[in-house]
């Protein structure tokens, strides 16, 4: 077995390249997972999310243990056997889910009573049940359980929400079972408030996790503030242990964040816009739904590599997206992953060869310079 | 450039295994050709039809000419450049499904004129036309234009029905523009009487077409019915030529249509019962929506060498089911052509080796014995 060991290999200003080892294989730095919310990656096999360059996927204990219910998961082999993912997965915690979909919410010490989005069931999910379900799932790495502060937050109550997470981190903590290749991920909270993100920091590493996530961004308060939060809070966090920014983001998100150390990503966007006809170019994003397409026999990107882009022209995808095929889906989240995994790539090349910001900039320029022009 | 032929290599009865060239590859057969509605096979990649076994697919003139239409279509290169599939395409002639989705019909000895399912627009539709649009989509197989008889028909309405089809072949055929490698096919109609049927083969036999189709069956007169007309239609077909029974079928109507004659099918049934959960197997139909799958680790079929049975359990598609997840459809409908294309591969094989009439006698056992029991 594997022990569950980061390195950082290489730094470039804030930014850090470096691997992850686990039980499921090995992830380089900086990395973005693709959201597989229920046991898929929406619209995509798991060898073809592979071939994107994937390393390691996200799954939703919230929808997971609802359905098909955890233990039925555990009773087929656990998570990578039931949807076909050998490599690593991380887990979510449910919390933000449980805000941001489930109807009836009650909280309290203990944990949150909530009624289930599918069949209106009451369910409770504590520190102890969500690491347990996570433990069920076989979750690579299992995250704390905590609730993500609502954004705005006056900084009385963002002390509050924080301060429970970080009883229920350490709750999280005394129930994770820990084993050889696996690891637990504590969530800094504390709103966009430099003094609270250092308290919450602080207790998590008081406690020790073997990796940190930067929890609460990405919730409305915009990229400037969600930048200036990241510029205080990843330097407090541990150099020896990955950094994980959770929900985030948008191509240019990603960048910005890589530039002020954070090292691992998850967005539903790219699979989400790839169903809703949006794809994420070089040259920023493209709606293929858009009649400019229509009789255009020229690539998304004539230099991506993915399916979408070498086998079909932009007349076709907007064709398929019209049409309501389900191959849209299937092309356009197959080309916005690839450019994810390409574009973390590009990164983590650049942080070796010390030429982050070049990078950086050189892509923000060929973002600012917008789509090809219509034919 | 290859010439558009069939060769019968071998026979078993009235089955007959042959080979079909054309200008886009070579088609053995009995074959089954996937349906392509709109420019693509529901749910799957090219390539994923092309791994199934596919040689030959459907396209449907209909919907193509609506959207994306077939002068794009033509000035991108045609349907097999659009939609990224190289190989044979088979379109049909707009009639059947003029008849089936469009509101408004008017139909006088001219053609049919009729609203768009899409957007209401008043469209005609003639032999040349329709012969004109197929060549625009540049089909490698290109079907007369004809009426599909309704069922129950009097004899009358059916004779008087498929004259004017008569008349629309013959002019049909002299819209057609015929190329090295490229083909079409009349269509036989005349209900369910075998005068009538005699009369339209002998009719399309003497304006000579490179294929005979078998129309206006699979209109709900049941397998009986269907079998009892094949019976003598068939024989009445040039043995030199492919027959082509259209819309048809399930597995065990391929079986019994294969065993009177039939050279080459198409249907819907295998990707849009992919796409409502219901897979085709050696045993029999099996709806993974049916709670009895919740719990079954075991493949929805052992001996089934599809991604769908060799990488997931029962439980894991019956989830993806509940959750209308899109990867439920993809691999369902994998599955499903999967299925079909061995179904066809071993009647291929058993009529070379004589052992055709052993092989459905198998077949209709091994589905008859039904699914595995619960676990």
């Amino acid at each position: 077995m594997t022990a569950f060991a980061f390195d950082v290999e290489a730094t470039d200003g804030r930014a850090r390249a470096g691997r992850l080892r686990t039980a499921h294989g090995e992830i380089e730095t900086p990395v973005f997972m693709p959201v597989g919310t229920a046991g898929t990656v929406k619209a995509m096999l798991p060898a073809s999310v592979k071939a994107t360059g994937a390393s390691i996927i996200l799954g939703n204990t919230y929808h997971l243990m609802l359905r098909p219910g955890a233990e039925r998961v555990a009773a087929l082999g656990g998570l990578h056997r039931f949807m076909n993912w050998p490599g690593p997965i991380l887990t979510d915690s449910g919390g933000f889910q449980v805000m941001s979909l489930a109807g009836l919410r009650k909280l309290d010490e203990e944990g949150v009573t909530f009624a289930s989005h599918i069949d209106g069931q009451r369910v409770k999910l504590t520190p102890e049940s969500s690491t347990e379900i996570q433990d069920l799932l076989d979750a690579t790495i299992t995250m704390a359980f905590d609730e993500c502060t609502e954004y705005p937050a006056p900084h009385e109550k963002a002390a509050e929400s924080m301060r429970l997470s970080m009883r229920w981190a350490e709750r999280s903590r005394n129930a994770f079972r820990n084993r050889e290749g696996y690891g637990q991920f504590g969530i800094v909270q504390g709103s966009t408030f430099e003094d609270l993100r250092r308290e919450s920091a602080e207790a998590l590493t008081g406690i020790g996790f073997e990796g940190y996530a930067i929890g609460g961004l990405a919730v409305g308060e915009g990229q400037d503030e969600m930048f200036r939060t990241l510029d205080f809070t990843a330097p407090m966090l541990p150099e020896a242990h990955p950094r994980y920014l959770m929900g985030v983001g948008k191509p240019d998100d990603l960048v910005g964040s890589v530039q002020r150390g954070v090292d691992m990503f998850d967005c539903v966007a790219p699979t989400r816009s790839g169903r809703n006809g949006q794809a994420f170019t070089r040259r920023g994003t493209v709606n293929i739904r858009n009649a400019r397409h229509k009789d255009d026999p020229r690539p998304l990107d004539d230099e991506c590599g993915c399916p979408a882009c070498t086998d079909y022209s932009r007349a076709y995808l907007h064709h398929l997206v019209k049409a309501k095929e389900i191959l849209a889906s299937m092309l356009l989240s197959w080309h916005n992953l690839h450019y994810y995994q390409s574009l973390m790539r590009g990164m983590r090349t650049a942080i070796r060869s010390g030429g982050l910001d070049n990078f950086a900039a050189a892509f923000r320029a060929e973002q600012a310079a917008g789509d090809i022009p219509p034919i």
